[in-house]
């Protein structure tokens, strides 16, 4: 697989198309999976991982078929700043990113399905899906393993259920995790309130590259936080009760606010938009916090002639990994902000159907 | 004349065609006269100003002939929006605007003559002229003053010359003085330098609309500030002596800011465009201070595709009572600051040639 072909595109996830995709952007389940055959990671001497990362890359490989080939990449091999633009792009975790020794990730074509080799455990399934679909990844990701296990067992204990590197994922191995568009939780503050009761009924909240509290673009990942003890149903039957409200709760604020003050609300999204088609230089945060803006507006009708996936894809076309790789060079920081600018302007103004001025 | 015609233009000085137009927005003379047959206002009974008022009135009728009439407008039976529209377009001062009691103003039809009748003096001559001009504004002044007093003398004594209501005009009743904008010194704090300099040699510096240090969008008022024992010809030299050097240091100190961090200025100017092309509701002082930018990236070649004399009107046409004669209707600061923003955007997409989104 050439990476520099994902430049070009999105990644299923960002399609803006599935159920509630105003406010979900995706739905996600990962497994945690070990092979029996051999010791944990943190047990497991080089060559080992090796023999791991060689059995396992092979399955991958055989799995979707001569119809469905997923790419296997050898993340050892890859240069950093390609190891960040897996990142970007969700297909990795940072943690995959910057360790060393033996691993992959293999990916199918539309981006939506990714599985790591040698992560924290041998394997770590991931099903992506655009908007609220949580049922379809379990299916997707259901099948997968099951494929994959047929071809040798998983480290299982009848009564634990499936083993894991860290206990907090041992039982079924699984996280669920919704990742929602809050604005206007967060313009009221009442992402506050959302995170309390979250953490009261023991879900997780992370940003969009899993930083806390104050996260970019105002994105939201929540996901279980333990799996021991409950069934992979009754956890998916747990986060898919809990989102509606959420999803809810964040339309009835969106109201709010235009119903209370529309002008100012247009204003301010409006303002956004017009700094993110005429600015020069751009950090990544303030683009973020405009695209956040924008994409809001964009729901609410605030905004017109400007698409959702087009604007999804916005927010990862503008991190600095996508950026570097577009531009086929390390870019420095402040390199990178007059890029960006550059990049916004131009896509923007084809988005909503204008000339660009360059 | 109907006062609402003027909504749709911006007046002589603003077309922004002559010498050094980039920086010199127009150049003014005024001279102070007063009947010799009549006392100062100061001393006059509200009979002796209705007669001042029209004597003065019937020879500025009389004044353009056939071919070019001057409008005489009775301010006393103006309307408080129509007198601040005449103060917004600078062809009455707020003082004649605020006052009561009979009182005129004879503008022609370009707006670049008006004759103030029953301000501070009886009369107050002022010509107008876009960009550095004071040459034919002397010569068109030197004529309309001439044909006045053909029709009856001005109180004149040999010793002092013309005598005035204040004495700081009494000699010439000249005043003359040059409008700029400044924008790079104001950015880098250099005007108060200039302040200094122009004080010492007893120069006063006001606002666009005579307000003091911090003027609105970066407009300076450059005049001579009394004139007592010297001629018109050493005045108007003094002030065309002075006027090229801040000419100078202004382009100096904008060719500095391009050449230090051209992208970081250029980023400036073209944020402020796009935050005009965008807000749904801006204040009057956001609006001078974007269009002072705005109108300092044209001239620097940073924004493309927009005339000065479009952006010069607008400084003019989004102050409030230019507005609200647009609506045709008083307008409350929150709706004056919507239409505002309505204006400018309509304004600047058929400027630069877009198509306006509503």
């Amino acid at each position: 697989m050439n990476l520099d072909d994902l430049t070009q595109t999105s990644g299923e996830w960002l399609k803006g198309t599935g159920p509630q995709a105003d406010i979900v952007i995706s739905s996600r389940i990962r497994l945690a999976r070990n092979l029996a055959a051999y010791p944990f990671l943190s047990r497991a001497s080089e060559g080992v991982r090796r023999e791991i990362e060689r059995t396992l890359s092979e399955r991958i490989q055989r799995l979707g078929g001569a119809q469905h080939p997923l790419q296997y990449i050898d993340v050892s091999r890859l240069e950093l700043l390609d190891r960040q633009f897996l990142v970007e792009r969700q297909l990795i975790s940072r943690e995959h990113a910057e360790s060393d020794g033996p691993r992959g990730v293999g990916i199918s074509p539309e981006e939506n399905v990714s599985l790591m080799v040698n992560e924290e455990d041998h394997l770590r399934i991931q099903v992506l899906r655009s908007g609220f679909d949580l049922d379809s990844c379990w299916a997707e990701i259901s099948r997968i393993d099951a494929a994959l296990e047929e071809e040798g067992d998983f480290a299982f204990s009848e009564r634990l259920g499936y083993l894991t590197a860290c206990p907090t994922n041992v039982g079924t191995g699984i996280r669920v995790s919704v990742m929602l568009h809050l604005p206007a939780l967060v313009i009221t503050k009442e992402i506050e309130k959302v995170f309390k009761a979250l953490h009261r009924i023991g879900l997780a909240v992370r940003g969009l590259y899993g930083e806390g509290s104050q996260a970019m673009g105002d994105f939201y990942q929540i996901s279980n936080q333990t799996t021991l003890g409950r069934t992979e149903e009754e956890l998916i039957r747990n986060i898919k009760d809990v989102i509606p409200n959420i999803i809810q709760y964040e339309h009835r604020v969106r109201h709010q606010l235009v119903t209370e003050d529309r002008q100012k609300l247009h204003d301010q999204v409006s303002r956004a938009f017009g700094i993110l088609k005429t600015a020069q230089t751009i950090s990544s945060d303030e683009t973020m916090h405009l695209l956040s803006s924008v994409r809001m507006g964009v729901n609410l009708g605030l905004i017109e002639n400007l698409e959702l996936p087009a604007l999804n894809a916005l927010f990862i076309h503008t991190q600095p990994a996508h950026l570097q790789k577009l531009r086929h060079r390390p870019l420095e920081s402040g390199e990178r902000n007059a890029v960006r600018a550059r990049y916004l302007r131009e896509r923007l103004a084809q988005a909503s159907g204008e000339a660009t001025e360059e």
